[in-house]
């Protein structure tokens, strides 16, 4: 802390993301990236591109990559906002549709991000406690005061909310921006993003980080009507002209073009996802019936603290959230077969060895 | 316009960057970027990580290419913070050091993106007008109520200040902070960053996009005391935790450490800037005693905006602000020898078509 901190960095609680450990041999199932390569013709695209004009500022808006996304969407580009990753997306969100004395409604478990967000720009917000089995209750978020945000499918749970109430939702908040973080939704059901049309205040929000393998390149986009859009794109320029970079914009035009790569890795990490979920259950897991690209369980009767920390020593890391109703729990990233093979091994020795030392007590 | 708009995007004024015509033979003079391609190294190591691992995060920090910006400088990493183009780097500062209710003070002629922050975040400000030889007057800097931003060398004037002078103003801000943006540093004389040990209220922005040709690749420093630097991490690990793709930091990296390359391609920029200062005002112009990338200049009798028109017309940008004070100016950034042979040949028959017109009325 410091006499020179304005008063939003002093109320800042910052976000902490997953361990980013880059270690040899390191099985890393903490932050739901991908475990596949983006397809081939994202290196082709950006190796094009670093013969052109790196010394040139890219598009403002990367138009390109608009269009390319408006299309993939059957949508107009004017629908299109296009950001630094879903995060910053969600940044100018919040910044474009929620006011400081109007309280916005999120799920008490949820994207830890939001409450983040909501302190940095002195946004009053809600939380509304999930049902007993984690799903969202509908009706509960209806009427909210200043807007409503969450993901679908849900996070850490992994839940998928349908449509229809989706609609009911936005349908019930026709003064306010309902906001639908569709981070993993390519791993699930169908996007709301066939309802934009219906609703005008329902911005859908995705990113090219998780299906489309490009964690590492920054993207992330909103998709609703024109006015939320124009909103987003005044946030944005006043904030940083230009917030792609060259390769990024040409990289993920090319990840969005390769639909028959993307159909075939979402494919083998769902298929994957099924078996290890089969497994965990039969090593004594509860396993919520995830639609994302990772799982959320608890064992038995095994802390979730302490098997989080002894995978750790054997070089696994999943995700532990030491927070009330879910600190039993442990959220881990599918990976490739091989990877998911070899955390099992390692669960299996972790479990005989605290069975056999008798630590049997959850926290 | 719209009723779902938050307070923040209806009071929301965005800054409109120069335009970005891409088109084949245009000569393009009008957004200050390097006309060079940035060393080699760049593509190289960016070559490299296309192998690895597009499919996870970057470090959230950029550790490494924070170490090597420290090293640079002879600083240490904890006072060092990146961003995404120093854009986004100076949006951050705005955030974290500038508060509503407290004036913040910077020259009446200046980047125009400053009065956009404060805007943004309801920041009240006083502009300061500069002297008549457009140099900013020192003394009208101290005591500020609420802080202190402007460019080293200033933009859109190009005239730098000296270090004793920037020395003065950390000096009598104790109790606030003073940004100093050198943008344009490296084509001029020396930086104040040698002076952040002294005044720790003291924050140096630096970016990429200019000396080291990397405006295409969007990475901007801040550089101060590292209580400072800790308040800009906490605003940006509040907005988004990934800022900077895995391709800019380690291309970043590869032009930072190509030190001759760089000092080679800024030495070839000043000596063409003094040269087109020559023939500017053989042609009929004053200009401004430039240290940056860029002149600004006015002609004796002609208006700057038909000049600028004429110019677009004929294929070269150039840019042009329509401001009290300025609205005689243009902006013209230096080119190649090449680019800068075709602009005068093009001014050349602008100026005789205009004469010959007998158009010599100022707007």
């Amino acid at each position: 802390m410091s006499k020179l901190w304005s008063k939003m960095a002093l109320r800042a609680d910052p976000y902490i993301p997953g361990e980013q450990i880059d270690g040899k041999g390191i099985i890393k199932l903490n932050t739901n990236e991908n475990p596949y390569p983006p397809s081939p013709h994202v290196a082709e695209a950006i190796t094009q591109e670093l013969d052109r004009k790196l010394n040139l500022y890219p598009s403002p808006t990367a138009d390109s990559l608009r269009e390319t996304i408006a299309v993939h969407h059957q949508l107009r580009p004017e629908n299109v906002f296009i950001g630094n990753g879903s995060d910053e997306v969600l940044a100018f969100a919040f910044m474009a549709f929620f006011d400081p004395g109007k309280a916005i409604r999120f799920p008490a478990i949820t994207y830890s991000f939001y409450p983040v967000y909501a302190r940095l720009f002195d946004i009053p917000y809600e939380t509304v406690p999930l049902a007993r089995d984690f799903s969202i209750t509908t009706c509960s978020f209806f009427q909210s005061d200043g807007g409503v945000i969450f993901p679908n499918p849900n996070a850490p749970t992994g839940i998928y909310l349908e449509l229809e109430h989706i609609a009911d939702i936005a349908k019930n908040n026709a003064g306010t921006v309902v906001i639908i973080d569709e981070a993993y939704i390519d791993f699930a059901g169908e996007s709301a993003v066939s309802l934009i049309n219906t609703y005008d205040n329902l911005l859908i929000v995705q990113t090219m980080s998780k299906s489309r393998s490009l964690a590492g390149l920054r993207i992330g986009y909103a998709l609703g009507n024109a006015k939320l859009i124009e909103a987003l794109t005044r946030i944005k320029n006043s904030f940083n002209s230009y917030t792609l970079d060259r390769l990024a914009i040409v990289g993920a035009e090319a990840a969005i073009r390769d639909q028959q790569y993307f159909a075939q890795q979402v494919e083998r990490i769902v298929q994957t996802r099924e078996w290890v979920t089969k497994r965990l259950k039969q090593n004594g897991f509860t396993v919520l019936p995830s639609q994302a690209n990772f799982i959320f369980a608890n064992h038995y009767k095994l802390s979730a603290k302490l098997l989080y920390e002894k995978l750790k020593r054997n070089g696994v890391l999943v995700r532990y959230f030491d927070k009330p109703e879910i600190d039993n729990y442990l959220r881990i990233t599918i990976g490739t077969d091989t990877a998911m093979t070899v955390f099992f091994e390692k669960l299996g020795a972790v479990i005989a060895e605290l069975v056999k030392d008798g630590v049997h007590a959850r926290v």
